[in-house]
């Protein structure tokens, strides 16, 4: 049971958390319980440490932002004990959880389940660990980078081969469109791990893309629902453990993308890659890459990136044209512009989807800017005052809020 | 180099603490520093531990009261880094500082060293350590009490026998009494082991009893002295080296204080120990004990204690009675008083200064309720009405604001 920032930001909800966990062990099981810090504490840590330099040393990073979920972890375990449960509280190197060095964004390589097993067999009935967090080989603090509590928690549940990994959090579940912009949006009982997969990517921020790599490489079952309701949540699975094989799963959107098109680039082999090339030097997410048929030797090649990307990235562009790693004419910014997305593992199977989704969006009189598909998905950049009415255009035409399908 | 919680409450101050580190480096020290938790945020810890259950989980108080000293440590560690001085933090369970497994005051067994002094081998210049934390041999986190960071500090100077052991707070060293009560109080150059340990324990708030019995044993020169001001601290250092030996170095005063009067009880073997074995059982912290002459088989026990232990101390003994362990008439508190103090290893070797004492509270109508004396030092309970007036007129009557001796 993974309990997030909202879900234990303070006493109260973390007394909540902890009835959650009681219902489990009343239930006769034993559970690992994995806690973020409480809500807004670690952005408070990463706050202190931008200010005292932006060049920090990540394994400092490391040691102060993780001590958040120690807190949580300590105190979850005393609120356990009040209920008289047996309880306790683990950090990381305590497991221990080694990780690669990569501090900040650190790897899980292994978790050693003696020591909480041997806890269990003499009567533990929660384990609380820190979440997002681990040692290195240097036995120094690592963090896991965004996510990184849902990573733990997935791992955990892995390694210890349980039944479960329940994801709490403040929203009920997955939807098939974001529910502020289509009012008709429908909660999914279950969702395929591949279009979960797509849905994270593509900005569903419920879970993000590496737990559920995780889970699917092991076939954990996540559960993901809210610790503020009651409702049912999203069961995150196998296709063939899903019943509503419909063909289209949900409509995700990325609002502030950026597309960037770079203008005549002589169309030879190796361009493309110096050009990706000296974006990935700067750390820029290149995610969409179009390009245009070549005519007399030159090509146009649009990527788009994150907004917040573009000016980074326009900048390596020109200092590679300077250097002369690269040779184009010109760059052009389209800053406003966003991303539609629809996912469903049975566009495997059926054709007509794309063609379709062009239509819903034609008709509308909204321009397709780029478009870029994978076998479970259609993306789409559209400018970004349309992207309401495209999320919503494509979730009533292709009939998403309609539940033909009874769930398991 | 040990910096307090108000010696590092913010960036900035963590910046000035920074600097002295610097002063040092620069003059080719390599530097461990010992750092508390910013100002005020153990106490947040400790007061949402309390408001889970009184009866809470030392081990998981720990694990989460001992994170405010991870933050410091590494923030610290990344303002040197930024100075261009090579520094890294190191958690308890890093070191390894090994303690007992008395949670919230535990005693230090070790310290390894191979771990710090390899990398001060490779270059390192500052270690930065977590104070006031270790590990017990269940590997779980330990705290060593108030006061906790001095011992941390004194104790690794002591293992890696350092030169010195700064002590930085936010005052500027050891006086001959508060100089809040006494205006013409004078600070001390140099004040010996022994006289710091009565005065520790008396009152004096700067230096905790246990860090200076620890720096006594290794014999590490201690100088406390502020990070708030460039005036020179105080050196506590054997009595040897120091040169002011005058009979009296200080006057102490603990305000809060309670006597306690046990009256009619059967003076025979035995009894004492059972009062004070019940008094001791409830944690309660008893300082001066005097026994009246027997009369007829009977006697009375006067004691003190701080004035929050004395309600429980009353039912703790009503108990007693009650369960027939202790046999008495009856129970008078007096919690109206205050404890004054002179101490100075001068009175070894100088008679007369008990009723020096004596003579000046008489002459300005102060009633002496409980004497106590130890070696090198005198003690008594009076009226808290009284308490400035007493220490000013000893203060003055033993001349300790005329700076006789030049320091060395």
């Amino acid at each position: 049971m993974k309990f997030g920032g909202t879900s234990v930001a303070n006493l109260e909800r973390m007394r909540v958390a902890a009835s959650y966990v009681k219902e489990e062990v009343d239930r006769g099981n034993e559970v690992i319980v994995i806690v973020s810090a409480m809500a807004g504490e670690t952005n408070k840590l990463v706050e202190t440490v931008n200010s005292v330099s932006p060049y920090f040393d990540a394994r400092e990073y490391d040691a102060v932002v993780s001590s958040g979920e120690n807190v949580t972890a300590g105190i979850l375990a005393l609120i356990l004990q009040d209920m008289r449960i047996p309880a306790r509280s683990w950090q990381g190197w305590q497991v221990p959880i080694t990780t690669t060095s990569s501090h900040s964004s650190a790897q899980i390589m292994d978790i050693a389940t003696d020591n909480l097993n041997a806890k269990f067999q003499e009567g533990l009935k929660v384990a609380v660990v820190a979440g997002f967090q681990g040692i290195s080989q240097e036995n120094r603090t690592t963090t896991l980078g965004r996510g990184g509590s849902d990573l733990t928690a997935v791992a955990f549940a892995a390694k210890f081969d349980c039944e479960r990994c329940d994801i709490f959090t403040d929203v009920d579940g997955i939807y098939t469109a974001d529910p502020r912009i289509v009012f008709k949006a429908r909660k999914l009982n279950r969702i395929a791990y591949d279009e979960m997969l797509e849905l994270a990517s593509l900005g569903a921020k419920v879970l993000q893309t590496r737990s559920v790599q995780m889970a699917m490489a092991h076939q954990v079952p996540v559960y993901v629902r809210s610790s503020f309701s009651r409702k049912p949540g999203t069961l995150v699975c196998n296709e063939d453990e899903k019943m509503e094989n419909r063909t289209i799963s949900g409509i995700a959107h990325s609002r502030d993308e950026a597309k960037i098109s770079i203008i005549s680039v002589a169309d030879r082999p190796g361009v493309a890659a110096t050009i990706f090339g000296a974006l990935s030097d700067k750390g820029i997410n290149v995610d969409m890459i179009v390009q245009n048929i070549s005519e007399s030797g030159r090509t146009d090649i649009t990527f788009s990136c994150p907004i917040e990307h573009a000016p980074i990235a326009k900048k390596s562009l020109l200092d590679a044209k300077k250097d002369n790693l690269a040779n184009f004419k010109d760059i052009v910014l389209d800053l406003e512009v966003c991303k539609v997305s629809v996912v469903g593992i049975g566009m495997r199977s059926q054709s007509g989807v794309a063609a379709k989704m062009f239509a819903i969006l034609a008709n509308e009189g909204i321009n397709i800017k780029v478009i870029s598909t994978s076998e479970i998905k259609i993306s789409v950049l559209v400018d970004r005052k349309y992207m309401e009415l495209a999320v919503q255009a494509l979730h009533d035409k292709f009939e998403l809020h309609a539940n033909r399908i009874t769930p398991k």
